[in-house]
């Protein structure tokens, strides 16, 4: 069993991180982060030795990779052996290939940064498509880990007594929310997405008039623009649900994207401390934490 | 002489980088970025073999350099096998060490990923502080070229038949501000800085007396948030100068900084296009094309 010396983690990730170094029983270090009026970032870390953990979330990506190659180098130079970068959001996952010519396949180019800077990655649910396992695209161990039980055992618990229907709203999510079902022992439905633009998704859901009545829960590993759950919604409330609600692990909506969704009928929002959100109710520690303890698989 | 088969750029640096292609008497390729609603590019190339050159000025670095990161990778898939990186301005080269205990010696870690992505690097008057000459920091050729003479010869064509006087800034500046003056036959002052934040400097100017009654042009590297230039604008107005201008190569100053300036006496401001900017005049054109014919030295 390793042993962190400490949990370092930016300003923005303080109360998840601090969080996960409760769980493990280590300190919980801030890294500093001063911008200059020319954009650039000066980042300094509490220097340390032994074998560390940075907790960074990788959503709205860009400026927080550089930040977060900096962050890793200080502590390199500072005496740190090893460390483990967790990203319960990671970043660049759908583009694992050049759908057009001549386009970056990110997720390879992203995999070699993180590689390079970290010696282990541990994230939840990633957003994967045509890749199943990231230890394929990664050369240092990356433990991929789940909330779809956490986020089952929250629906029940919000549920309590009710007949609630889970629906995943792709054919993708269809594994990943029978796994929630089995810690909510619900029914599950399963849509088809048509994406048709960044914002322009048209879904179908078999066995839809089974929702009639009953409160409906859309279950999602990443809610973005969240077009695909606007559709979903519209769908179940024509179909005669009584009420919709959304569970997901990553919530990326920006506050205009999630009143919208409020507006398409939505009652209730639920997510994990994965990406911070107005939403957030689950925290993940305790998984990040058992995941650590076993050491990266 | 080494055959460039294009230049590419991203959009926002589609004239500096046409001007370069059509001196080199190559192509112009425009890279196309799309950001998605969750904060991730796609990044697409024109597809090419052979010998290519990316322009990309690194000012408000972070987003930047991810973008350029993914370009180089995308233009290696497509068959490219040597990519020089024309970066008129270089970020991140003034930390150079660790000032305090734990600070990530940024200079180092942008220098490493730079160097895994390219071939060589062309850039121009690079802010450096400690580091004289960047192949000590980078495992690649690095081509330091300097703007001094442009402006110096701008600056006469603009003055012409006035008695200006040439004014540095810093101690760090003389040599370079001598530069300058050779191609103006200009008188030249030098000023010594003490810094006390990112906006607060206080600046001494010995010789000062010297500008009573004349034109004194302020000659400066980068220009960020423009309050070296504000204080010494000052003093030259307050020891009876006739009128400041200033002639920078790096003008990074934000609009509202930019007015500052204007506020403090500078009459008029001159910048190349190494970094998009209102008072662009100088084109870095001729001087890029004719290290990149030369070849990487």
């Amino acid at each position: 069993m390793p042993v962190w010396s400490a949990v370092h983690a930016f300003g923005d990730h303080e109360e998840p991180a601090r969080r996960l170094a409760e769980a493990l029983g280590s300190d919980f270090r801030r890294i500093e982060l001063r911008r200059f009026p020319d954009g650039e970032s000066l980042v300094r870390i509490a220097p340390e030795t032994g074998a560390a953990v940075i907790y960074c979330s990788l959503d709205h990506p860009n400026d927080r990779l550089v930040d977060l190659l900096l962050a890793s180098s200080a502590l390199r130079d500072s005496g740190v052996r090893s460390i483990v970068l967790v990203a319960p959001y990671l970043c660049y996952m759908r583009q694992d290939v050049a759908f057009q010519l001549g386009e970056a396949v990110s997720q390879r180019v992203v995999a070699g940064l993180l590689s390079d800077a970290f010696e282990g990655l541990v994230t939840v649910d990633p957003h994967l498509h045509r890749t199943h396992d990231l230890n394929s695209v990664f050369s240092i161990p990356v433990t991929q880990l789940s909330a779809a039980l956490l986020l089952g055992r929250a629906i029940t618990a919000n549920n309590a007594g009710k007949d609630a229907v889970l629906v995943g709203p792709d054919w993708e999510s269809r594994q990943w929310v029978e796994t929630a079902a089995k810690a909510s022992a619900l029914d599950v439905l399963v849509g088809r997405k048509v994406r048709r633009g960044d914002r322009d998704v048209a879904i179908e859901i078999a066995g839809l008039d089974r929702v009639k009545g009953r409160t409906a829960v859309i279950v999602d590993d990443v809610v973005s623009s969240g077009s695909t759950v606007c559709a979903a919604t519209r769908h179940l409330l024509d179909a005669g649900a009584d009420r919709v609600e959304l569970f997901a692990t990553h919530m990326l909506s920006s506050g205009t994207d999630t009143a919208a969704l409020h507006t398409a009928g939505v009652s209730r929002i639920v997510s994990t401390d994965s990406v911070r959100h107005a939403t957030n109710k689950i925290h993940l520690a305790p998984l990040l934490a058992e995941a650590l303890r076993m050491g990266i698989e």
